[in-house]
């Protein structure tokens, strides 16, 4: 299949000619971008701009903007405790953990003393109940440490508490279902994807192998070892239950969102509702505190100092310079990304088939975001 | 112009030494040196040891006396919060921000959305009405980032809350002039240059240009792009006005004071009273209070793990190793540097009208610091 | 002496292997392990099992079972301010230090302004009342330091105004008395030598020197020079009491304990309980708190980053990856070191007359602890 070019902005042909390479490269990608409220760029390259994939840790956004819904409503306050909410996660020294630290992979759960299954994870609340009765890995809010799968259930249980509905219920009563009618398209953006729409799944593909020269590039430092962190997490094969269909139609909060670039791009611009601010789905004074940068530095469990959190939200870093420091998003390990930014009024929701070395975001982003804030910065939005 | 060697003690002859290479390098650069309160050192080099030179940050040093006064007379309390005296801060999540937080580069307040403008900045309160209607850069207490100019129109608005003064009327008032009393020469370190001292002035020269070596000693980690924080502030040639007359003339307190290098010692010799500890300018129990380490590590604005800060003051580090931990003072942007240290009652002035690169504390001054630590050592004060 | 080898669980003779290495390196060194609450190495090499050295820091993880003790019954909250046992320590700024802060050398601490005698440590008292009366060198809890020699006087008055004991008595009365009665060879670990035991004392021999790549290797980063604060602690040869008569029989709980390694590992034993809970010496719990990971990062006393630090506790870290997030233990600067792992169930103590370079714990013990733990990890206790 060659490169499916549905829409770009003339403003943003050259924009479009950074992704077109792509298509020569043979992958499957697509790339949505809002810019002030005015969709510029809706690409696919061979693929359908239909077609989902796993967007492993976008999935968190989601899970973000369903909080920030909380936040807004005044039923969720980001400095009570999460014991006020959810009186048993106070066991093991947990008593004075705040929503703001739990949500910003401050609380000390990446996993649990004994591993949790797959099965806990596909449960509504086992795993949350099983984080519950956990010690935290560090003294919470002295650092930070990727929770990455685990953050799922923390959000899911947190939000049962307040609403009654999981987080996948509640984002999909109350994000999704609204978005999907803000324009064409729909919002296709889901934590628990519809049976029906499991054909329009590609599955993931292997990440293409390193060459030496990547492997050494992202080598950790000398006399480094792995740290004693979040080593059950990446070393036992746990996560594959994330890609099945029964992970998908679970939609775990944390991993198992399936998405399209579009669907992405459509979530991020109808909460932001840039362009067009009377319409914002989401307040833009809590977007903000959700948008506000938390914590930085070394990352706990993945022992590198190149992550920095907003609530929920990825934020930008000197390694991935992706926004101004209002912006605020997420990567997902096999380099989808989608993030926003009000600086510029920038949105864009991108996936890809076969991810990148390292993994995370994939880093040939950011030549087509910086020429995006480029753009924006000359028509005077930022 | 040759070496104008106005006065050096016997036993720092070597000390002038190492200053006399500045004549040969044709710089104008004045060197001031109290030890035990003699004055030791009194040199110029191809200037007047009267001339004035704007010394950027090194106003920082001379505002932090005056804050250190308003805490000595209990006027101002380090662990209050900043609101209980200017409530309009509180705004945007910044109630709980503390006085000590404000004040060592924490509170998340290194710019503002809308880029501050020079009117707002030589204005008495503009810019700190700007900054308390902002949002903090990030969680504040969270981490640190120098707040390069806005901390002079913060510390100038919670002066003006507490006292009826901005920062720069209550230093002339309560420090600088007091000070001028206290011996020779004055105290030529001034928050507000009189008119009649313009004639006075040299303006600054541009900075020695980098070698290639020098270029690559001093770049970033691979990989590391500018930080999204700060970027307004070191792109856009705001800083144009600090060196004009009237910048001058309104003394930002964060970096448009204009002193010699006998002015900046003959305030630090006032404050610490070293050598007559009854005479002391400023209590040193509030003094030491100042100079404990606040923060340090990554400069969310800078990207770089160089400094570290007290109260206002910048301490040693290090990369910057100027003292014991008990010193304290603060570098400008074109290589001027004032520091106290009570260990060896020590109390140093330099200005420099070419500054050398990479800006910041000209690093040369290092070998002259040494020495001094030493032969306070070996008198017993250290 | 050729090598001792007194015993070893057929299991584990692939471990005893790696460490008969040391008898051709004519080390004299002991490797005591248990697994699982099993007696599985009990090595000697060329020098008797019973023989006793002075083990540095490792000293502090045998006051730190004291201090769990309290905990455990209740006499001490860990997040109770020092001042609320110990009221004169609120002196200069110290009021809100907390038991967990001081515990886990985050309470700015590690030397004083008019350094410390060898006089004040051989004194109950003495050097701790000098540091209640010291203002912290840092904010506290903004940062952590090693408070290599003065953590020693802390937990002893603190121990001391809570039981009317000092730590070294506590000790020897809760722990190290009980533990001795706990299986064969006693249990010897001292804080504070019985003048009977000197005959079986090792004098320590100098470290062995580094080799230019082993310098290189350790050298720190470019352009830093020692830190402010630390440079009394190591520039001035005050520990050379620790290694006296006089220093052994003293104590002091943070440096001069004296050990075997069969000593070391009988007290994590029978602390831990491992392999028969029921009997464990401290409550799990409580040894679960102590081994929470406290802080980590930059040490500002080391300038170094590679060191984590539990309640009182040394942790495993990406440069001392000794173990799970759970383990806990201690180096000390000749290159013993002690640990507990409750994954896997091990307990290890180990010491050497003849220290490596760098000091610290000893890093060919790395080896030999990646193969323990894969034995345990087969036998599904891990």
């Amino acid at each position: 299949m060659a490169l499916v070019q549905n829409h770009f902005h003339p403003d943003y042909a050259h924009v479009a000619k950074l992704f077109e390479a792509y298509a020569g490269a043979e992958e499957e990608a697509q790339l949505v971008v809002y810019v002030g409220g005015e969709l510029v760029l809706d690409l696919a390259s061979n693929t359908s701009p239909d077609s989902l994939t796993t967007v492993f840790s976008v999935s968190k956004a989601l899970s973000a903007f369903a909080m920030a819904k909380l936040v807004e409503r005044g039923q969720l306050d980001l400095d009570q405790t999460v014991a006020h909410y959810w009186p048993e996660f106070a066991a093991k020294g947990k008593e004075r953990v705040t929503v703001r630290e739990l949500l910003s992979h401050q609380a000390g759960l990446p996993e649990t003393d004994v591993p949790l299954t797959a099965e806990q994870f596909l449960d509504d609340h086992a795993a949350a109940e099983a984080l519950a009765n956990q010690r935290p890995f560090w003294q919470p809010g002295k650092g930070h440490g990727y929770h990455g799968l685990t953050i799922g259930p923390l959000i899911s249980e947190l939000c049962f508490r307040i609403s009654g509905k999981t987080v996948q219920k509640f984002y999909e009563a109350e994000i999704r279902s609204v978005a999907a009618s803000d324009g064409p398209h729909g919002a296709d953006a889901y934590l628990g994807l519809p049976e029906e729409l499991e054909t329009r799944v590609l599955e993931l593909l292997p990440q293409v192998p390193p060459t030496p020269e990547q492997l050494a590039e992202f080598a950790p430092p000398a006399r480094w070892s792995p740290g004693p962190i979040g080593q059950h997490l990446f070393a036992n094969g746990l996560a594959g239950f994330i890609t099945t269909a029964e992970g998908r139609r679970f939609g775990l909060p944390s991993a198992s969102g399936v998405a399209s670039a579009r669907g992405l791009a459509r979530i991020f611009q109808w909460a932001t509702g840039f362009g067009k601010q009377a319409k914002a789905g989401i307040d833009p004074d809590v977007i903000d505190r959700f948008a506000q940068l938390q914590t930085y530095g070394l990352d706990l469990v993945l022992d590198i100092p190149t992550r920095a959190y907003g609530v929920v939200f990825m934020k930008p870093h000197p390694m991935h310079a992706f926004g101004s420091h209002r912006a605020f998003g997420h990567d997902g390990a096999a380099g989808a990304f989608a993030y926003a930014d009000p600086v510029g009024e920038i949105v864009l929701g991108y996936t890809i088939r076969r991810g990148p070395f390292p993994g995370g975001m994939d880093l040939r982003l950011m030549p087509i975001i910086n020429a995006l804030r480029t753009v924006a910065a000359g028509s005077g939005r930022a």
